[in-house]
C-alpha cells in the first residue's frame, strides 16, 4: 500500500519567477539529490533535518567535473518530520522554465519518477501525517480564492471537522459495542444498551449530522460563489450594475496577481465573499412565444439562486411581473437610475416601493450611488459563520454524511419499532462506516484515493 | 547608499500552485516575521541560520490568539550568509493566490515595504555579495529559455566574464600607474613605462576587448534567437516548413510547462538553441509595383538574418531570382516537395542543384522527410562555443566594451605618435573606467542601478 518509489515535481506555480521549488519525496530522496548536488557543507546525507545547504546542482561528467545547471538552496527534511512523512528534499532554484525543466530531467534520470497530482498529500495521508478530511482541505486551501472559502478550508485543515466526526463516531462505537454484546448473549434476552438512552443519543447524532448536511448548501456556495440572480425588466440596468460591481473587484484582483477575469467575469469578490452572478434575460409580460421561453429560463435560473437581486427602473412605471421567492432565498430590491429623478420624484417613488417591499435600496448603477450599501446588503443576505461553526463544503463529505444520516434515521426507527438487535447493529455500523469514510479511517482503495487526489495540482 | 528598509515580495512565479515562497530581507526581517509567525520551535530570533521552522502564520488578535492565514515552513538566513547579504526570511506557504496576498498584506502591515523589481539582487550587489556583471547574469539566467542562453548566463554568473575583465583591468592599471609616475616626474623626462612593452600590451588588450565585442553578435543572437530567414518563391512551402519545425518544438515545450506559443510562434528551440524565423513574402520577378515593394522588404529582412534558409520547390522550374548573401551569413539550400517526385526525377534534380550549390539538402516539409537533417544543418550554421569562451550577451556590457575598445585604440595611436603622457594617461584611465563599469566597480548612481534592475522580475 505504501508507495516505495521516490517522486519529484515542481511545487511552485507554473511559469517563470525569481525562484522555483522542486520537491523530492521518498526513501531515496536524499541519495538521489546527493547525486546531482554539490553543497558547500558536504553531502546532504550528513545534514540534519530542517537545514538548508547552498551549492551547485547539475550532472557529473565522466572527467569528474560537474555540468552545472544552477546554484540552489537545498533543504533536507527527514522522515517522519516532513510533509509527506518520508525523507524529503526541497530544491529552491532560479525560476527559469529551462532550469526547472532541466532539474526535473536530472532527477528523473537519477531514479525519481514524476509525482502524480496531489501525490505528496496522498503520501502524507498514507503515512498517517493527516487524515483524509485534512488532506482534502489542503486542496481546498490552495484553490480558495475568497476569505470565506479560505476560512472554511483552514478550519477543516486545523481539524475542526475531523474532531467533530471523531466525537460522533466514538459515541456511536460505544453504542454499537453494547448492542453487539446483546447479540452475543441473544439467547439470554439481556439488554446492555438502555433503549431510552440509545434513543436520546441517536436523536442527538441525527441532529448533529443533519446540521452538517444542511451546512453543505452554505459551504458549497461559499466555495463556488453565492449564487445571485440579478432580475429585472429589460433595460433596468442589469449589465451596468454588473459592470459596476465587477470594476470594483477587478481593481482588487489585478492589483495583486494581474489575472484576467474574462472567463469568470460573473464571479465577484465582495468583502471576502465570492458571489456568482447568474445571467438572466430581462423579464416582462409578453405574448411572443420565443420571448416567453427566454423568460421561463430566467425563472428557472432564479430558482438556483440564494439571493435574488430585483432591479427596478425608477424612471419607469412599476413592474407588473411578480417574482416567486422561496423561504430560503433572500430578496433584495434595488431601485436603479436614481440619478435620472428629481429629489421630490425620487422621494415619492421611494415611499411607494418601501410600502410594498421589505428590503429596498436606492442606487444608481451608472453613477455608483448606493453601490457600497448594496454590497453590504448582499453580504447581509448570506448566512453568517460562527467562530466555531463546522461547515461542510466537499461533495464527497456531503454524500457520506447523507448516507450516515439515512442510517441513523433507520436506527431511530428501529428503536422506535423494537426491531431485532442484528438489524439495529447493522445500521449503526453503516453509520459509523460512512462517518469513518470522511476522515479515511476505512478507505484503502487506490481507486477511491486517486479519485480524491486527482483534482489537486501537481507538486502538492 | 545601503537601503535600510526591510522589503518583501513573492519570489515564486505568479499564480496558484502547491507552494509559494514569500521572501523578506533587511535588518528587521527576523523581527517582522516573528510578529506574524508562531513556530513549533519557538521564535525565529532564536533559530540558527539556514534552519527551517514549521508553524502558523497570521495576525494576533487582541485576546492573544492568532487569526491563522496558513501553516508554513519558514527558513531563516542570517547576514551576511544570505542571498542579499542581509538577514533574510523565506516563508513557504500554500500556493493559493489568496494566501500569498494575505501574507504580503500582513508583512506590509508589520513594517515591510514591497520590494522593487530585482531589489533583492540589487541589494546583493550593494552588499558586496556579487559584482554587477554577475547580478545581471541572475536576470539573464531566469529569462533564459534555451540551453545556449542558459549556458552563457551560467558562465557569466560563475564569474568567467568578471574574472577576464578583472585581469584586463589589472594589466591596464599597472600600465596607468607607470605612465602617471612619468607625469609626476615630467620635468625630468624619464620613461618608467617601456614604450615597446606598452605597445605590445595595448595590442594584446585591443585584441582581447575586440574579441569580446565581436562575441556580442553571437551572444545577442543566442539570447534572443538566431535570426533565420526562410526565403523562397511563392508556394515553395515556407509555411508548411515553419509549421513542421514548430510542431516538433511545441511538443517539447507543452510537455514541460503547458505554455502557449501563440505570440512567439516564429521562435523555435532546436537542439537547445533558440532560432528566430523571420517571416518573408514569396519572391519572384514581377512587374507589379506593389508586389515589388513586398519583395524589396523581404530582401531587407534577409539582410538581418544570420542564416538564410533558401527553399526551392523541386516540383517546379529552377528559381530565377538571385540572392545576395554576405560573407558572415550562412546559406542553407533546402529542396522541398521531394514527396511529389519519382525517385529518378528526384535524383536528376538533386544532381542539378548539387552542381550549383554548396550546401544542399532534400526535404519534404509535408511528410517530414529530411527535417531532422535540416535541423542539424541549422545547428551547424551557428558559431560553436568553446568550453571556455566568454560571450557577451548584454547590451550594456557591449556598449562599455565598445567605449573601452575606442579608448585602447586611442592609446595605441598615441603610443605610435608619441603624444604627451597626460593625454596617454587620460585614455588609459578612460579604458579602465569602462571596463570597471561592467562589473560595477565604479557605479554608484542610483539611476543607473535602477535602470539595470528594473527589467528583473519582482521577488528576485
Amino acid at each position: 500500500m505504501f508507495p516505495s518509489s521516490t517522486v519529484c515535481a515542481i511545487s511552485t506555480p507554473a511559469g517563470q519567477g525569481g525562484i522555483a521549488v522542486v520537491r523530492v519525496s521518498g526513501s531515496n530522496a536524499v541519495t538521489v539529490c546527493d547525486r546531482v548536488f554539490t553543497g558547500t557543507k558536504g553531502t546532504l546525507s550528513r545534514q540534519p533535518s530542517h537545514t538548508v545547504s547552498f551549492g551547485k546542482i547539475g550532472s557529473h561528467t565522466p572527467d569528474g567535473s560537474m555540468k552545472v545547471i544552477d546554484e540552489a538552496l537545498v533543504t533536507v527534511f527527514r522522515a517522519p518530520h516532513s510533509y509527506t512523512g518520508e525523507d524529503t528534499v526541497e530544491i529552491a532554484c532560479h525560476g527559469s522554465l529551462f532550469i526547472q525543466q532541466e532539474i526535473l530531467k536530472l532527477l528523473l534520470a537519477n531514479g525519481c519518477r514524476m509525482a502524480a497530482a496531489g501525490e505528496f498529500t496522498q503520501r502524507a495521508y498514507l503515512n498517517g501525517k493527516m487524515d483524509l478530511c485534512r488532506a482534502e482541505a489542503v486542496g481546498d486551501l490552495i484553490a480558495s480564492s475568497s476569505a470565506a472559502a479560505h476560512n472554511i478550508a483552514i478550519r477543516q485543515m486545523r481539524g475542526d471537522f475531523s474532531n467533530l466526526l471523531a466525537e460522533l463516531r466514538d459515541r456511536l462505537l460505544h453504542f454499537a459495542t453494547l448492542v453487539e454484546l446483546e447479540l452475543d448473549f441473544s439467547e439470554e434476552d439481556v439488554e446492555f444498551a438502555e433503549r431510552t438512552q440509545l434513543t436520546a443519543l441517536a436523536a442527538q447524532l441525527e441532529s448533529a449530522i443533519s446540521r452538517l448536511t444542511d451546512s453543505f448548501a452554505t459551504g458549497n456556495a461559499i466555495k463556488n460563489g453565492i449564487p445571485v440572480a440579478i432580475v429585472g425588466e429589460t433595460n433596468t440596468g442589469k449589465s451596468t450594475l454588473l459592470n459596476r460591481l465587477l470594476r470594483e473587484d477587478k481593481a482588487i484582483v489585478s492589483d495583486v496577481h494581474g489575472t484576467t477575469r474574462d472567463s469568470i467575469e460573473d464571479t465577484i469578490l465582495i468583502g471576502g465573499m465570492l458571489f456568482r452572478f447568474i445571467d438572466t434575460a430581462g423579464i416582462r409580460n409578453t405574448a411572443d412565444r420565443i420571448e416567453q421561453l427566454g423568460i421561463e429560463r430566467t425563472f428557472r435560473k432564479i430558482e438556483q439562486a440564494s439571493i435574488i437581486l430585483r432591479l427596478i427602473d425608477l424612471s419607469n412605471d412599476p413592474p407588473t411581473v411578480d417574482l416567486k421567492i422561496r423561504d430560503d432565498q433572500h430578496l433584495i430590491v434595488a431601485l436603479n437610475k436614481a440619478d435620472l429623478l428629481s429629489p421630490d420624484a425620487l422621494a415619492a417613488k421611494q415611499t411607494f416601493y418601501a410600502a410594498a417591499q421589505l428590503d429596498v435600496i436606492t442606487i444608481s448603477a451608472k453613477s455608483g450611488t448606493g453601490i457600497s450599501q448594496l454590497e453590504e446588503k448582499l453580504l447581509a443576505g448570506i448566512p453568517q459563520l460562527g467562530e466555531n461553526d463546522v461547515i461542510v463544503s466537499n461533495m464527497r463529505h456531503y454524500e457520506e454524511l447523507h448516507h450516515a444520516l439515512a442510517a441513523i434515521r433507520r436506527v431511530m426507527q428501529s428503536l422506535d419499532e423494537g426491531v431485532p438487535e442484528d438489524l439495529l447493529a447493522q445500521d449503526i455500523r453503516c453509520c459509523i462506516s460512512h462517518l469513518g469514510n470522511i476522515t479515511g479511517q476505512q478507505i484503502h482503495s487506490e481507486e477511491v484515493l486517486d479519485n480524491i487526489f486527482k483534482n489537486f495540482c501537481i507538486g502538492k
